[in-house]
């Protein structure tokens, strides 16, 4: 059995600590946490150590903890020859310092604390600097979701950029609805159904065939009427960004 | 029961007709559609008419067609003091012509042919000229929905600019994650289940407290990255502006 060590307490670190706490393929042999009490509610106490010299053996080493720590954790770690992942979208495999083999384990999700995950869903993307370590990261992501990708370094940073636009982003434009609906005192709750269904419907069409709204049809007279009614600067700024943007793809297709 | 007449056969009439059709509580006494073939699978053949002058009567007539159709629509009708409700987001009750009692019935969701949608949950907004309107509208609006809300022609108009930012930009946003999968060979699946819950979090959470990412966090080393990674001028702006938004947003709070 494919045994595994988690490196870290944060937000992601904390969702993989409960997939694999809770898959039957793998062992969680131990938890490294600076702070043992951010994770004593996921793993029993005898498995959390807060000291690096005290890792125990295992078959892979997941160190999630925030980008730029990475490579400093890494260069710490008391070993070498063995598989070392990191858990981030946007750095380089290279930054896992080469005592030991530097892999990727990319959890493709928006992760927020105590708020549980369906992981059987969550596509895992992984790397790996020595061809033979992709049966082990495999193993180990299979374990815990129903979608496991090789995706190099690369592809990974396009696909972290993607997950900005479509959740960072998207996110965002809630927000915007939000405080819309908060300043003309009508619920945020009248559009719910709306952001499901916008949502829902990207899983049978493209997103293309699903663009409706003022700018997909140039319907100019709503899109003066809307940027008349919009008196902050910023969101008029938005507005005509993303407007000219849908016009332009429009055009392009 | 309520008789209700539709007129108009796109995308908004045709859900309004098949919601309408199944509804008990309502009687859908006729469509009036130019092209009657466009409906001809929704409703019986002897209940389409493409002649304004053969209108029968209804408590309710609803008028569904483009923005710039529904002044002259209504003031072609060939009858004066009944209910005519129109269906825009964007519209003010008043280009009903006024010898007819002016209403709106605005179904709040993105209607894609062919997709069918739950009409239960969609959110009916009403709105009257005269005040004993609003019983008929409520009926009418029940008959198909379980949400309905009384909102005048300036929270429209707002609620729409609302829809616009979390439904026609949210996918555009889409669009371009899509784009950039395609340019990079990776498949645009991987991104779904992360779409999806981007749109599920901000049932529990509100969008402020959902916001995650590199602008969020104020990450400059990742945020350069990104902007480095663009190419394209179009999303490099929306790139810039959206994580701009999202900085002076968080600093509002």
């Amino acid at each position: 059995m494919v045994k595994v060590c988690i490196i870290g307490s944060g937000n992601v670190a904390q969702h993989l600590i409960a997939a694999f706490e809770a898959a039957e393929a793998t062992e969680l042999v131990q938890v490294f946490a600076r702070d043992k009490s951010k994770v004593a509610h996921l793993v029993p106490e005898e498995k959390i150590t807060s000291d690096l010299k005290n890792l125990v053996d295992a078959d892979l080493y997941i160190i999630s903890v925030t980008d730029g720590a990475i490579k400093e954790v890494s260069a710490d770690l008391p070993f070498s020859g063995k598989c070392v992942a990191h858990t981030s979208g946007s750095v380089s495999i290279d930054v896992i310092d080469g005592k030991n083999r530097s892999a990727v384990f990319y959890p493709l999700q928006t992760f927020t604390k105590n708020k549980p995950v369906n992981f059987k869903e969550i596509p895992i993307c992984i790397e790996a600097m020595h061809e033979t370590d992709y049966a082990l990261l495999t193993q180990a992501a299979s374990a815990i979701s129903g979608v496991v990708q090789t995706i190099d370094s690369s592809q990974r940073k396009a696909l972290h950029v993607a997950a900005v636009f479509v959740c960072n982003f998207v996110n965002h434009l809630y927000a915007i609805g939000n405080d819309i609906c908060r300043e003309n005192q009508l619920d945020f709750d009248l559009l719910k159904p709306l952001i499901a269904e916008t949502a829902n419907k990207i899983r049978l069409l493209s997103p293309q065939q699903a663009q409706t709204g003022p700018a997909a049809r140039n319907d100019t007279t709503t899109i003066d009427t809307h940027l008349a009614f919009l008196h902050d600067a910023q969101r008029k700024t938005l507005y005509e960004t993303l407007t000219q943007s849908i016009i332009q793809h429009g055009k392009k297709l």
